[in-house]
Protein backbone atom coordinates (compact mmCIF):
# COMPACT_ATOMS: atom_id res chain seq x y z
CA UNK A 1 0.00 0.00 0.00
CA UNK A 2 0.98 3.33 -0.87
CA UNK A 3 -0.27 6.97 -0.55
CA UNK A 4 -0.15 10.09 -2.96
CA UNK A 5 -0.32 13.58 -2.08
CA UNK A 6 -0.75 16.50 -3.60
CA UNK A 7 0.73 19.59 -2.05
CA UNK A 8 3.81 22.38 -1.93
CA UNK A 9 6.92 21.62 -1.42
CA UNK A 10 8.15 25.46 -0.55
CA UNK A 11 11.47 26.90 1.08
CA UNK A 12 9.98 28.82 4.28
CA UNK A 13 11.69 31.55 6.10
CA UNK A 14 10.49 32.08 9.60
CA UNK A 15 10.78 33.66 12.76
CA UNK A 16 9.67 32.62 16.41
CA UNK A 17 10.99 33.75 19.67
CA UNK A 18 13.35 31.00 19.47
CA UNK A 19 15.08 32.14 16.42
CA UNK A 20 15.23 32.17 12.51
CA UNK A 21 15.61 29.98 9.78
CA UNK A 22 16.13 31.17 5.77
CA UNK A 23 14.66 29.47 3.14
CA UNK A 24 14.28 25.53 4.91
CA UNK A 25 12.91 22.92 3.05
CA UNK A 26 9.26 22.50 3.53
CA UNK A 27 5.23 22.91 2.19
CA UNK A 28 2.29 20.93 2.93
CA UNK A 29 3.50 17.93 0.95
CA UNK A 30 6.72 17.53 2.65
CA UNK A 31 5.47 17.93 6.24
CA UNK A 32 2.85 15.35 5.42
CA UNK A 33 5.40 13.42 3.49
CA UNK A 34 7.75 13.32 6.83
CA UNK A 35 5.03 11.84 9.10
CA UNK A 36 3.28 9.74 6.40
CA UNK A 37 6.74 8.09 5.65
CA UNK A 38 6.98 6.21 9.17
CA UNK A 39 3.57 4.17 7.65
CA UNK A 40 3.53 3.64 3.69
CA UNK A 41 5.19 4.36 0.85
CA UNK A 42 4.79 7.99 -0.44
CA UNK A 43 4.02 9.32 -3.68
CA UNK A 44 4.70 13.40 -3.87
CA UNK A 45 2.98 15.26 -6.34
CA UNK A 46 3.98 19.05 -6.44
CA UNK A 47 5.81 21.53 -8.52
CA UNK A 48 9.51 23.28 -7.64
CA UNK A 49 11.64 25.82 -9.57
CA UNK A 50 14.97 25.87 -10.84
CA UNK A 51 15.95 27.24 -7.79
CA UNK A 52 15.13 24.11 -5.41
CA UNK A 53 18.69 22.99 -3.72
CA UNK A 54 19.30 19.52 -5.41
CA UNK A 55 20.17 18.67 -1.32
CA UNK A 56 16.55 18.63 -0.80
CA UNK A 57 15.93 16.23 -3.51
CA UNK A 58 18.65 13.95 -2.53
CA UNK A 59 17.27 14.32 0.89
CA UNK A 60 13.92 13.48 0.23
CA UNK A 61 14.64 10.54 -2.33
CA UNK A 62 16.77 9.39 0.76
CA UNK A 63 13.67 9.18 2.91
CA UNK A 64 11.96 6.91 0.44
CA UNK A 65 9.64 9.42 -0.95
CA UNK A 66 8.35 8.80 -4.52
CA UNK A 67 9.53 12.14 -6.73
CA UNK A 68 8.12 10.67 -10.24
CA UNK A 69 5.33 13.04 -9.98
CA UNK A 70 7.70 15.85 -8.52
CA UNK A 71 7.79 18.55 -11.81
CA UNK A 72 10.71 20.63 -11.84
CA UNK A 73 10.38 23.61 -13.88
CA UNK A 74 11.71 26.74 -15.31
CA UNK A 75 11.41 29.68 -12.40
CA UNK A 76 11.18 30.13 -8.89
CA UNK A 77 10.29 27.39 -6.04
CA UNK A 78 7.11 28.69 -3.71
CA UNK A 79 8.74 30.83 -1.23
CA UNK A 80 6.56 31.45 2.55
CA UNK A 81 7.78 33.68 5.17
CA UNK A 82 6.53 33.46 8.14
CA UNK A 83 6.72 35.04 12.03
CA UNK A 84 5.47 33.58 15.12
CA UNK A 85 5.00 35.94 18.14
CA UNK A 86 4.60 35.03 21.95
CA UNK A 87 1.95 32.52 21.73
CA UNK A 88 3.20 30.43 18.50
CA UNK A 89 -0.42 29.73 17.64
CA UNK A 90 -0.89 32.50 14.66
CA UNK A 91 1.44 32.71 11.92
CA UNK A 92 1.65 35.76 10.80
CA UNK A 93 2.29 35.71 7.05
CA UNK A 94 5.16 38.69 5.88
CA UNK A 95 5.06 37.03 2.24
CA UNK A 96 4.03 34.40 -0.35
CA UNK A 97 5.70 34.01 -3.60
CA UNK A 98 4.19 31.75 -5.67
CA UNK A 99 6.70 31.43 -8.33
CA UNK A 100 5.97 28.11 -10.40
CA UNK A 101 2.75 27.39 -8.22
CA UNK A 102 0.99 29.89 -9.97
CA UNK A 103 1.09 27.55 -13.65
CA UNK A 104 1.21 24.29 -11.38
CA UNK A 105 -0.74 21.30 -13.08
CA UNK A 106 -0.05 17.99 -11.80
CA UNK A 107 0.77 15.15 -14.01
CA UNK A 108 0.90 11.72 -12.33
CA UNK A 109 2.56 8.61 -13.74
CA UNK A 110 0.58 5.72 -14.72
CA UNK A 111 1.43 3.62 -12.60
CA UNK A 112 0.87 5.95 -9.64
CA UNK A 113 -2.50 6.33 -10.71
CA UNK A 114 -4.05 3.23 -9.01
CA UNK A 115 -3.04 4.17 -5.65
CA UNK A 116 -6.16 4.50 -3.76
CA UNK A 117 -5.03 6.30 -0.77
CA UNK A 118 -5.04 9.97 -1.82
CA UNK A 119 -4.76 13.32 0.33
CA UNK A 120 -5.26 16.86 -1.29
CA UNK A 121 -3.18 18.96 1.00
CA UNK A 122 -3.96 22.67 0.93
CA UNK A 123 -3.54 24.53 -2.89
CA UNK A 124 -5.94 25.63 -5.30
CA UNK A 125 -9.20 23.24 -5.51
CA UNK A 126 -9.32 23.16 -9.05
CA UNK A 127 -5.76 21.44 -8.82
CA UNK A 128 -6.74 19.18 -5.89
CA UNK A 129 -10.58 18.27 -8.60
CA UNK A 130 -7.79 17.63 -11.65
CA UNK A 131 -5.57 15.36 -9.12
CA UNK A 132 -8.52 13.17 -8.22
CA UNK A 133 -9.69 13.01 -11.83
CA UNK A 134 -6.80 11.35 -12.89
CA UNK A 135 -7.24 8.97 -10.00
CA UNK A 136 -8.21 5.33 -11.19
CA UNK A 137 -9.94 3.86 -8.29
CA UNK A 138 -9.87 6.38 -4.96
CA UNK A 139 -10.60 4.53 -1.67
CA UNK A 140 -9.90 6.77 1.00
CA UNK A 141 -9.24 11.10 -0.08
CA UNK A 142 -8.82 13.35 2.02
CA UNK A 143 -9.20 17.37 1.62
CA UNK A 144 -7.31 20.16 3.33
CA UNK A 145 -7.43 23.40 1.71
CA UNK A 146 -7.09 27.43 3.80
CA UNK A 147 -9.29 30.25 4.39
CA UNK A 148 -8.00 31.68 1.16
CA UNK A 149 -9.70 29.60 -0.50
CA UNK A 150 -12.98 29.46 1.37
CA UNK A 151 -13.12 33.14 0.80
CA UNK A 152 -12.22 33.24 -2.82
CA UNK A 153 -13.22 29.49 -4.57
CA UNK A 154 -15.82 28.37 -1.96
CA UNK A 155 -18.31 26.71 -4.75
CA UNK A 156 -15.43 24.88 -6.34
CA UNK A 157 -14.56 23.69 -2.68
CA UNK A 158 -18.08 23.16 -1.58
CA UNK A 159 -18.11 20.73 -4.83
CA UNK A 160 -14.98 18.78 -4.20
CA UNK A 161 -16.13 18.27 -0.68
CA UNK A 162 -18.66 15.83 -1.99
CA UNK A 163 -16.22 13.73 -3.88
CA UNK A 164 -14.02 13.65 -0.74
CA UNK A 165 -14.24 11.29 2.50
CA UNK A 166 -12.52 12.84 5.19
CA UNK A 167 -12.21 16.87 4.73
CA UNK A 168 -9.20 18.00 7.26
CA UNK A 169 -9.51 21.89 8.21
CA UNK A 170 -8.89 23.51 11.35
CA UNK A 171 -11.07 25.45 13.66
CA UNK A 172 -11.31 28.30 11.86
CA UNK A 173 -11.68 26.89 8.58
CA UNK A 174 -14.49 24.84 9.89
CA UNK A 175 -16.10 27.70 10.97
CA UNK A 176 -15.58 29.97 8.41
CA UNK A 177 -16.75 27.42 5.73
CA UNK A 178 -19.73 25.83 7.97
CA UNK A 179 -20.90 29.27 8.89
CA UNK A 180 -21.20 27.91 12.62
CA UNK A 181 -19.27 28.23 15.74
CA UNK A 182 -19.77 25.11 17.85
CA UNK A 183 -17.69 22.80 16.17
CA UNK A 184 -19.39 20.14 16.74
CA UNK A 185 -21.84 21.79 14.83
CA UNK A 186 -19.75 23.24 12.20
CA UNK A 187 -18.93 19.30 11.74
CA UNK A 188 -22.66 18.05 11.16
CA UNK A 189 -22.82 20.98 8.46
CA UNK A 190 -20.02 20.46 6.64
CA UNK A 191 -20.77 16.31 6.95
CA UNK A 192 -24.41 17.63 4.98
CA UNK A 193 -22.43 19.89 2.75
CA UNK A 194 -21.09 16.50 1.14
CA UNK A 195 -17.63 15.33 3.69
CA UNK A 196 -18.05 11.73 4.84
CA UNK A 197 -15.90 12.79 7.43
CA UNK A 198 -15.03 15.95 9.03
CA UNK A 199 -11.51 16.11 11.08
CA UNK A 200 -11.05 19.25 13.07
CA UNK A 201 -7.28 20.16 14.05
CA UNK A 202 -7.58 22.66 16.66
CA UNK A 203 -3.53 23.08 17.40
CA UNK A 204 -2.76 23.43 21.10
CA UNK A 205 -6.41 21.88 21.73
CA UNK A 206 -6.11 19.25 19.72
CA UNK A 207 -8.98 17.48 17.58
CA UNK A 208 -12.04 16.75 16.64
CA UNK A 209 -13.67 13.98 14.67
CA UNK A 210 -16.76 13.92 12.96
CA UNK A 211 -18.50 10.35 10.82
CA UNK A 212 -18.55 7.09 10.70
CA UNK A 213 -20.97 7.64 13.44
CA UNK A 214 -19.53 9.09 16.37
CA UNK A 215 -17.39 12.08 17.35
CA UNK A 216 -14.09 11.22 18.86
CA UNK A 217 -11.91 13.85 20.36
CA UNK A 218 -8.48 14.02 21.18
CA UNK A 219 -6.21 16.81 23.57
CA UNK A 220 -3.31 17.81 22.11
CA UNK A 221 0.42 16.24 23.25
CA UNK A 222 1.24 18.68 25.99
CA UNK A 223 4.00 20.42 25.77
CA UNK A 224 6.36 23.51 26.76
CA UNK A 225 8.77 23.21 23.86
CA UNK A 226 6.81 25.04 20.87
CA UNK A 227 9.83 25.84 19.13
CA UNK A 228 8.06 26.58 15.11
CA UNK A 229 4.79 24.93 14.25
CA UNK A 230 4.46 25.56 10.90
CA UNK A 231 3.38 22.44 9.19
CA UNK A 232 2.18 21.46 12.35
CA UNK A 233 -1.73 20.29 10.77
CA UNK A 234 0.20 18.47 7.57
CA UNK A 235 2.48 16.55 9.99
CA UNK A 236 -0.81 15.49 12.08
CA UNK A 237 -2.47 14.65 8.50
CA UNK A 238 0.56 12.66 7.45
CA UNK A 239 0.44 10.58 10.39
CA UNK A 240 -3.08 10.56 10.57
CA UNK A 241 -3.24 9.03 6.58
CA UNK A 242 -0.20 7.13 6.46
CA UNK A 243 -1.69 4.98 9.73
CA UNK A 244 -4.90 4.59 7.80
CA UNK A 245 -3.20 3.42 4.85
CA UNK A 246 -0.93 1.12 6.52
CA UNK A 247 -4.01 -0.39 8.52
CA UNK A 248 -6.04 -0.57 5.40
CA UNK A 249 -9.47 -0.96 7.53
CA UNK A 250 -11.28 2.07 8.28
CA UNK A 251 -13.68 2.15 11.61
CA UNK A 252 -14.06 3.46 15.23
CA UNK A 253 -10.73 1.50 16.51
CA UNK A 254 -8.27 3.08 13.33
CA UNK A 255 -9.59 5.99 13.11
CA UNK A 256 -9.34 7.10 16.66
CA UNK A 257 -5.76 5.42 16.40
CA UNK A 258 -4.96 7.21 13.52
CA UNK A 259 -5.98 10.25 15.43
CA UNK A 260 -3.41 9.49 18.08
CA UNK A 261 -0.55 8.87 15.91
CA UNK A 262 -1.50 12.57 13.70
CA UNK A 263 -1.11 13.69 17.63
CA UNK A 264 2.03 12.25 18.08
CA UNK A 265 3.60 13.20 14.97
CA UNK A 266 2.26 16.55 15.08
CA UNK A 267 3.69 16.89 18.67
CA UNK A 268 7.47 16.21 17.56
CA UNK A 269 6.90 19.08 14.41
CA UNK A 270 6.55 21.75 16.82
CA UNK A 271 9.37 20.90 18.84
CA UNK A 272 12.13 22.27 16.10
CA UNK A 273 12.10 24.48 12.86
CA UNK A 274 10.84 23.38 9.74
CA UNK A 275 11.39 19.58 9.48
CA UNK A 276 14.35 19.25 11.84
CA UNK A 277 12.53 16.54 14.21
CA UNK A 278 10.76 14.82 11.84
CA UNK A 279 12.77 14.41 9.87
CA UNK A 280 15.03 11.77 11.58
CA UNK A 281 11.64 10.23 13.19
CA UNK A 282 11.51 6.70 13.94
CA UNK A 283 8.31 4.56 13.79
CA UNK A 284 9.28 3.70 17.38
CA UNK A 285 9.38 7.14 18.42
CA UNK A 286 6.21 7.81 17.34
CA UNK A 287 5.40 4.38 19.27
CA UNK A 288 6.75 5.70 22.20
CA UNK A 289 5.23 8.75 22.47
CA UNK A 290 1.63 7.31 21.87
CA UNK A 291 2.33 5.43 24.71
CA UNK A 292 2.94 7.96 26.67
CA UNK A 293 -0.13 9.93 25.56
CA UNK A 294 -2.28 7.19 25.93
CA UNK A 295 -1.59 7.07 29.73
CA UNK A 296 -1.97 11.05 29.79
CA UNK A 297 -5.74 10.72 28.44
CA UNK A 298 -6.71 7.39 30.19
CA UNK A 299 -8.83 7.27 33.01
CA UNK B 1 -16.32 12.41 54.15
CA UNK B 2 -18.08 15.72 53.23
CA UNK B 3 -16.76 18.79 51.59
CA UNK B 4 -16.55 22.79 52.10
CA UNK B 5 -17.28 25.01 49.57
CA UNK B 6 -17.24 28.70 50.21
CA UNK B 7 -18.26 30.98 47.58
CA UNK B 8 -21.13 32.92 46.31
CA UNK B 9 -24.96 32.34 46.15
CA UNK B 10 -26.32 34.26 43.75
CA UNK B 11 -29.65 35.71 41.25
CA UNK B 12 -28.32 35.44 37.98
CA UNK B 13 -30.21 37.31 35.28
CA UNK B 14 -28.73 35.24 31.70
CA UNK B 15 -29.43 35.86 27.76
CA UNK B 16 -28.42 33.77 25.55
CA UNK B 17 -29.56 33.15 22.46
CA UNK B 18 -31.77 29.90 23.35
CA UNK B 19 -33.86 32.84 25.32
CA UNK B 20 -33.31 35.04 28.75
CA UNK B 21 -34.22 33.95 32.73
CA UNK B 22 -34.33 36.27 35.62
CA UNK B 23 -32.99 36.06 38.99
CA UNK B 24 -32.05 32.19 38.85
CA UNK B 25 -30.66 30.73 41.66
CA UNK B 26 -26.94 30.50 40.79
CA UNK B 27 -23.82 31.41 41.96
CA UNK B 28 -20.31 29.64 42.04
CA UNK B 29 -21.00 27.80 45.73
CA UNK B 30 -24.61 26.33 44.03
CA UNK B 31 -22.86 25.38 40.93
CA UNK B 32 -20.32 23.31 42.72
CA UNK B 33 -22.49 21.76 45.53
CA UNK B 34 -25.24 20.46 42.58
CA UNK B 35 -22.17 18.27 41.12
CA UNK B 36 -20.43 17.61 44.34
CA UNK B 37 -23.62 16.28 46.44
CA UNK B 38 -23.78 13.52 44.16
CA UNK B 39 -20.34 12.08 45.70
CA UNK B 40 -20.06 13.55 48.74
CA UNK B 41 -22.24 15.50 51.67
CA UNK B 42 -21.92 19.55 50.45
CA UNK B 43 -21.43 22.26 53.36
CA UNK B 44 -21.88 25.06 51.67
CA UNK B 45 -20.56 28.69 53.49
CA UNK B 46 -22.04 31.48 51.51
CA UNK B 47 -24.10 34.85 52.63
CA UNK B 48 -27.43 35.61 50.99
CA UNK B 49 -29.69 38.65 51.59
CA UNK B 50 -33.42 38.88 53.01
CA UNK B 51 -34.68 39.15 49.35
CA UNK B 52 -33.39 35.35 48.74
CA UNK B 53 -36.42 33.23 48.15
CA UNK B 54 -37.10 30.71 50.82
CA UNK B 55 -38.12 28.29 47.45
CA UNK B 56 -34.68 28.06 46.83
CA UNK B 57 -33.42 27.71 50.68
CA UNK B 58 -36.02 24.72 50.64
CA UNK B 59 -34.90 23.22 47.50
CA UNK B 60 -30.61 23.45 48.42
CA UNK B 61 -31.77 21.47 51.56
CA UNK B 62 -33.58 19.00 49.89
CA UNK B 63 -30.81 18.18 47.92
CA UNK B 64 -28.56 17.53 51.19
CA UNK B 65 -26.82 20.50 51.34
CA UNK B 66 -25.77 21.63 55.01
CA UNK B 67 -26.79 24.86 55.14
CA UNK B 68 -25.78 25.72 59.16
CA UNK B 69 -23.30 28.37 57.65
CA UNK B 70 -25.59 30.09 55.48
CA UNK B 71 -25.79 33.41 56.58
CA UNK B 72 -29.08 35.61 55.63
CA UNK B 73 -28.48 38.68 56.41
CA UNK B 74 -30.39 42.36 55.94
CA UNK B 75 -29.82 43.80 52.32
CA UNK B 76 -29.45 42.22 49.25
CA UNK B 77 -28.42 39.31 47.63
CA UNK B 78 -25.43 39.14 45.32
CA UNK B 79 -26.37 39.37 41.66
CA UNK B 80 -25.08 38.72 38.35
CA UNK B 81 -26.29 40.18 34.71
CA UNK B 82 -24.72 38.55 31.88
CA UNK B 83 -25.19 37.71 28.07
CA UNK B 84 -24.03 35.12 26.06
CA UNK B 85 -23.62 36.12 21.91
CA UNK B 86 -22.97 33.48 19.39
CA UNK B 87 -20.48 31.15 20.35
CA UNK B 88 -21.04 31.39 24.02
CA UNK B 89 -17.69 30.84 24.35
CA UNK B 90 -17.56 34.34 26.21
CA UNK B 91 -20.08 36.05 29.07
CA UNK B 92 -20.42 39.60 28.91
CA UNK B 93 -21.08 41.27 32.41
CA UNK B 94 -23.85 43.50 32.06
CA UNK B 95 -24.16 44.50 36.30
CA UNK B 96 -22.62 42.74 38.52
CA UNK B 97 -24.54 43.69 42.38
CA UNK B 98 -22.58 42.45 45.43
CA UNK B 99 -25.13 43.29 48.21
CA UNK B 100 -24.82 41.68 50.97
CA UNK B 101 -21.34 39.72 49.90
CA UNK B 102 -19.63 43.40 50.23
CA UNK B 103 -19.76 42.78 53.63
CA UNK B 104 -19.08 39.03 54.23
CA UNK B 105 -17.45 37.45 56.85
CA UNK B 106 -17.75 33.49 56.97
CA UNK B 107 -18.53 31.68 59.90
CA UNK B 108 -18.67 28.05 60.11
CA UNK B 109 -19.70 25.80 62.84
CA UNK B 110 -17.86 24.16 65.29
CA UNK B 111 -18.13 20.82 63.39
CA UNK B 112 -17.63 22.06 60.24
CA UNK B 113 -14.27 23.37 61.20
CA UNK B 114 -12.89 19.62 60.99
CA UNK B 115 -13.90 18.52 57.48
CA UNK B 116 -11.08 18.07 55.77
CA UNK B 117 -11.98 19.14 51.78
CA UNK B 118 -12.30 22.00 51.07
CA UNK B 119 -13.07 24.10 48.14
CA UNK B 120 -11.97 27.81 48.10
CA UNK B 121 -14.52 28.68 44.87
CA UNK B 122 -14.09 32.53 43.11
CA UNK B 123 -14.69 34.99 46.31
CA UNK B 124 -12.14 37.78 47.27
CA UNK B 125 -8.90 36.33 48.44
CA UNK B 126 -8.76 37.51 52.13
CA UNK B 127 -12.13 35.73 52.53
CA UNK B 128 -10.90 32.31 51.32
CA UNK B 129 -7.29 32.76 53.47
CA UNK B 130 -9.92 33.68 56.52
CA UNK B 131 -11.96 30.34 56.00
CA UNK B 132 -8.66 28.75 55.48
CA UNK B 133 -7.44 29.51 58.63
CA UNK B 134 -10.65 28.71 60.56
CA UNK B 135 -10.30 24.97 59.44
CA UNK B 136 -9.02 22.45 61.68
CA UNK B 137 -7.22 19.86 59.87
CA UNK B 138 -7.37 20.88 55.61
CA UNK B 139 -6.02 17.43 53.76
CA UNK B 140 -7.25 18.70 50.32
CA UNK B 141 -7.93 22.43 49.28
CA UNK B 142 -8.56 23.68 45.97
CA UNK B 143 -9.05 27.56 45.40
CA UNK B 144 -10.36 29.02 42.23
CA UNK B 145 -10.26 32.68 41.46
CA UNK B 146 -10.99 35.35 38.58
CA UNK B 147 -9.24 37.95 37.00
CA UNK B 148 -10.28 40.72 38.93
CA UNK B 149 -8.67 39.28 41.96
CA UNK B 150 -5.59 38.75 40.30
CA UNK B 151 -5.45 42.38 38.79
CA UNK B 152 -6.41 44.08 42.26
CA UNK B 153 -4.90 41.47 44.80
CA UNK B 154 -2.45 39.61 43.24
CA UNK B 155 -0.04 39.54 45.92
CA UNK B 156 -3.27 38.20 48.77
CA UNK B 157 -3.75 35.56 45.80
CA UNK B 158 -0.47 34.56 45.32
CA UNK B 159 0.20 34.02 49.02
CA UNK B 160 -3.00 31.84 49.16
CA UNK B 161 -1.59 29.49 46.59
CA UNK B 162 1.41 28.25 48.64
CA UNK B 163 -1.46 26.91 51.21
CA UNK B 164 -3.39 25.16 48.77
CA UNK B 165 -3.49 21.88 46.92
CA UNK B 166 -4.96 22.39 43.98
CA UNK B 167 -5.01 25.81 41.88
CA UNK B 168 -8.20 25.71 39.71
CA UNK B 169 -8.36 28.16 36.93
CA UNK B 170 -9.61 28.96 33.43
CA UNK B 171 -6.84 29.38 30.67
CA UNK B 172 -6.77 33.27 30.71
CA UNK B 173 -6.19 33.09 34.49
CA UNK B 174 -3.54 30.09 34.11
CA UNK B 175 -2.02 33.03 31.82
CA UNK B 176 -2.38 36.40 33.37
CA UNK B 177 -1.33 34.85 36.83
CA UNK B 178 1.91 33.03 35.87
CA UNK B 179 2.61 35.67 32.69
CA UNK B 180 3.19 32.66 30.54
CA UNK B 181 0.84 31.73 27.42
CA UNK B 182 1.63 28.28 26.92
CA UNK B 183 -0.58 26.67 28.97
CA UNK B 184 2.21 23.52 29.77
CA UNK B 185 4.35 26.48 30.79
CA UNK B 186 1.95 28.74 32.81
CA UNK B 187 1.17 25.37 34.52
CA UNK B 188 4.91 25.29 35.91
CA UNK B 189 4.96 28.61 36.75
CA UNK B 190 1.99 28.27 38.48
CA UNK B 191 3.12 25.57 40.73
CA UNK B 192 6.69 27.24 41.13
CA UNK B 193 4.11 30.01 42.80
CA UNK B 194 2.98 27.41 45.35
CA UNK B 195 0.31 25.49 43.95
CA UNK B 196 1.54 21.77 44.69
CA UNK B 197 -1.11 21.23 41.71
CA UNK B 198 -2.69 22.93 38.45
CA UNK B 199 -5.96 22.35 36.77
CA UNK B 200 -6.69 24.79 34.05
CA UNK B 201 -10.46 24.56 32.72
CA UNK B 202 -10.22 25.33 29.27
CA UNK B 203 -14.14 25.89 28.67
CA UNK B 204 -14.76 23.72 25.37
CA UNK B 205 -11.27 22.43 24.50
CA UNK B 206 -10.96 20.52 27.84
CA UNK B 207 -8.68 20.53 30.60
CA UNK B 208 -5.01 20.26 31.57
CA UNK B 209 -3.71 19.07 34.84
CA UNK B 210 0.04 19.67 36.12
CA UNK B 211 1.29 18.07 39.46
CA UNK B 212 1.93 14.69 41.48
CA UNK B 213 4.49 14.37 38.89
CA UNK B 214 2.58 14.10 35.48
CA UNK B 215 0.93 16.19 32.83
CA UNK B 216 -2.85 15.04 32.13
CA UNK B 217 -5.14 16.59 29.36
CA UNK B 218 -8.78 15.62 28.40
CA UNK B 219 -11.06 17.24 25.97
CA UNK B 220 -14.23 18.35 26.40
CA UNK B 221 -17.44 16.07 26.23
CA UNK B 222 -18.22 17.32 22.59
CA UNK B 223 -21.80 18.54 22.57
CA UNK B 224 -23.74 20.98 19.98
CA UNK B 225 -26.35 21.69 22.95
CA UNK B 226 -24.78 24.63 24.96
CA UNK B 227 -27.53 26.53 25.98
CA UNK B 228 -25.92 28.05 28.81
CA UNK B 229 -22.54 28.07 30.36
CA UNK B 230 -22.78 29.68 33.24
CA UNK B 231 -21.07 27.47 35.92
CA UNK B 232 -19.56 24.91 33.96
CA UNK B 233 -16.19 26.05 35.58
CA UNK B 234 -17.86 25.46 39.14
CA UNK B 235 -19.83 22.87 38.10
CA UNK B 236 -16.29 20.82 36.84
CA UNK B 237 -14.79 21.68 40.11
CA UNK B 238 -17.80 20.31 41.44
CA UNK B 239 -17.77 16.93 40.39
CA UNK B 240 -13.66 16.70 40.62
CA UNK B 241 -13.46 17.65 44.09
CA UNK B 242 -16.73 15.69 44.67
CA UNK B 243 -15.18 12.56 42.92
CA UNK B 244 -11.89 12.60 45.04
CA UNK B 245 -13.66 13.58 48.14
CA UNK B 246 -15.60 10.02 48.14
CA UNK B 247 -12.45 8.18 47.29
CA UNK B 248 -10.12 9.78 49.39
CA UNK B 249 -6.65 8.81 47.55
CA UNK B 250 -5.10 11.15 45.25
CA UNK B 251 -2.84 9.70 42.55
CA UNK B 252 -2.71 9.39 39.00
CA UNK B 253 -5.60 7.23 38.60
CA UNK B 254 -7.93 9.11 40.97
CA UNK B 255 -7.03 12.55 39.84
CA UNK B 256 -8.07 11.35 36.26
CA UNK B 257 -11.25 9.89 36.56
CA UNK B 258 -11.80 12.91 38.92
CA UNK B 259 -11.01 15.38 35.58
CA UNK B 260 -13.25 13.15 33.90
CA UNK B 261 -16.02 13.42 36.19
CA UNK B 262 -15.74 17.27 36.26
CA UNK B 263 -15.41 16.98 32.48
CA UNK B 264 -19.17 15.66 32.43
CA UNK B 265 -20.64 16.66 34.95
CA UNK B 266 -19.69 20.21 33.13
CA UNK B 267 -21.17 18.55 30.13
CA UNK B 268 -24.54 18.77 31.73
CA UNK B 269 -24.31 22.17 33.31
CA UNK B 270 -24.37 23.79 29.91
CA UNK B 271 -27.50 22.05 28.45
CA UNK B 272 -29.99 24.50 30.53
CA UNK B 273 -29.89 27.70 31.86
CA UNK B 274 -28.55 27.77 35.44
CA UNK B 275 -28.64 25.00 37.39
CA UNK B 276 -31.96 23.47 35.27
CA UNK B 277 -29.91 20.00 34.21
CA UNK B 278 -27.85 19.50 37.37
CA UNK B 279 -30.49 20.45 39.77
CA UNK B 280 -32.06 16.76 39.18
CA UNK B 281 -28.83 15.03 38.08
CA UNK B 282 -28.31 11.58 39.38
CA UNK B 283 -25.27 9.63 39.87
CA UNK B 284 -26.09 7.17 37.10
CA UNK B 285 -26.37 10.24 34.84
CA UNK B 286 -22.63 11.10 34.89
CA UNK B 287 -21.84 7.74 35.49
CA UNK B 288 -23.56 6.33 31.59
CA UNK B 289 -21.99 9.48 30.10
CA UNK B 290 -18.84 9.03 31.82
CA UNK B 291 -18.92 5.84 30.02
CA UNK B 292 -19.85 7.32 26.69
CA UNK B 293 -16.91 9.55 26.95
CA UNK B 294 -14.37 7.23 27.58
CA UNK B 295 -14.79 5.27 24.07
CA UNK B 296 -14.62 8.57 22.54
CA UNK B 297 -11.19 9.57 23.86
CA UNK B 298 -9.86 5.66 23.72
CA UNK B 299 -7.42 5.01 21.39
Amino acid sequence: MSIIVLGTVALDTVKTPYGARRRMLGGSAVHFAMAARLFTGVNLVAIVGRDFPRRHIAFLRQKGINLTSLIRSAGKTFQWQGEYQGDLNTALTLSTELGVLADFKPAVSREQRSIRHIFLANIDPDIQRHLLSCMRSPQLVALDSMNYWIKNKRPALVRLLKKVDIYVANDQEARDLSGEHNLVKAAQKLRRLGARMVLIKKGEHGVLFSGAGSIFSLPAYPTARVVDPTGAGDTFAGGFMGYLTKVKKINHASLKKALAFGTVAASFNIEGFGIKRTANLRQQDLEKRLGGFRKLVLF
